[in-house]
């Protein structure tokens, strides 16, 4: 499956979103440079209606079937357009510089497009600034990523970095705190305080961090889970953190 | 690929689990009948350590893949086995008694068996007493909900009821508060008080509770997210609940 359908998102200079949440979102989206729109005749009426400059295609199901990869839930749409532009993350400490309280994540090892997607749906639902990974690990933008986030993608910006520690090192210097999600940390989230700047770095759901990604956070804390559960599918408990950090 | 692997949960007096955390827990489990473990030569000595009275039959990692759904992760373990027995409502309201704080989750409508392994997880993770399910609407225990639940399927008493308000209507008089979740609710969870035994009823995401269903709630929240954002999956939106009613 990876190898028939790399083109999706390899390289990047186009892709495929599918899907009526992602693709009616990146249609929305100023940022977004769209190539044509390939859509059942039903959406196409709907689309052109809406978005009258949009290319459109108009063909059967089956035809939007044989775009994109097995079994993704299509809804009658599919969407060539141009990846979105890197966000720098001097851009964001620069956002955060306005801002009392603010949170970033920071993903390491996270290779799950799924995962991602969902993490990115959190990350707009909880107000993250951004979404940070290391560019040589991480997976490109991507249908099945999109898709995942329903939308979202188009509303929180991606920070690819080639060293993860250095970012850290920058956060700290715009006055963020950089907290580790660790299993084995001795306090919970829920006790933090949350007033101020924070990067939450999360590890990927079997390694965790890596060691030298843990050596450079503020501090590390746990979820409190029961000890009878060893961990949380890494987009749950990115959840959970955000939604912890968000509230007032 | 729901008809070509229809028998692995249809009528349910077999079915197949894969994937180590899955099997592993199974096999750890007193109320789980097993039939026999297909599983690869490596796993097949681990595990004949481990639980010597398991029948064990050993074959190579393609003939697993033929077992199981395409795609299917099974980390060379399928462990044919019988459903877990039924819990009865009533085993669940008597061990309420004992507790003064507790909490239980309703689902009324959700289907995908990932999403339901993966609030199966988060249950667990956060204490819930058990997962509350209308028995026609709701998917069989299966290989897919086993493995999004990475084991925790063995820990959360599943309550199968045929009517959801007469579920809550017992739980009530049981002393538990039943709180809707509802995306246009006026107040948040992270306001409510906590202290008590909670019935948490959530619907699926498309179409949210039915009203039959809410009118049997004492009272809705929704989850503090963005306007931006629409909603959350009803999986990533469990586990934030979960955890916000175990917090201490």
């Amino acid at each position: 499956m990876k190898k028939k359908f790399g083109k999706e998102n390899s390289g990047a200079k186009q892709l495929i979103l599918y899907g009526r949440h992602a693709v009616m979102a990146a249609l929305q989206n100023p940022r977004r440079r769209i190539i044509k729109l390939v859509c059942t005749a039903e959406n196409a009426a709907e689309i052109s209606r809406m978005f009258p400059h949009v290319s459109i295609e108009t063909v059967d199901r089956k035809s939007i079937d044989k775009l994109l990869p097995p079994d993704a839930v299509h809804q009658g749409f599919a969407l060539y357009c141009q990846p979105l532009e890197p966000v720098g993350l001097e851009d964001i400490c620069r956002q955060a510089e306005k801002l009392e309280r603010c949170c970033v994540l920071i993903l390491d090892q996270v290779t799950d497009p799924q995962n991602i997607g969902a993490i990115i749906r959190s990350c707009a639902a909880f107000g993250a600034l951004a979404l940070i990974v290391q560019d040589k690990n991480s997976p490109q933008e991507s249908g099945a990523m999109a898709k995942a986030a329903a939308g979202t993608l188009e509303l929180v910006p991606s920070v690819r970095v080639t060293n993860l520690s250095r970012a850290a090192e920058i956060l700290k210097k715009h006055g963020f705190w950089v907290v580790g999600m660790d299993g084995y940390a001795n306090s919970t989230i829920d006790k933090m305080d949350k007033n101020g700047k924070f990067a939450i770095v999360m590890g990927s759901e079997g390694a965790g961090m890596r060691r030298l990604v843990e050596e450079n956070c503020d501090l590390t804390v746990r979820l409190p889970i029961s000890d009878k559960v060893e961990s949380l599918n890494v987009s749950t408990a990115a959840a959970i953190v955000l939604y912890e950090l968000s509230k007032s």
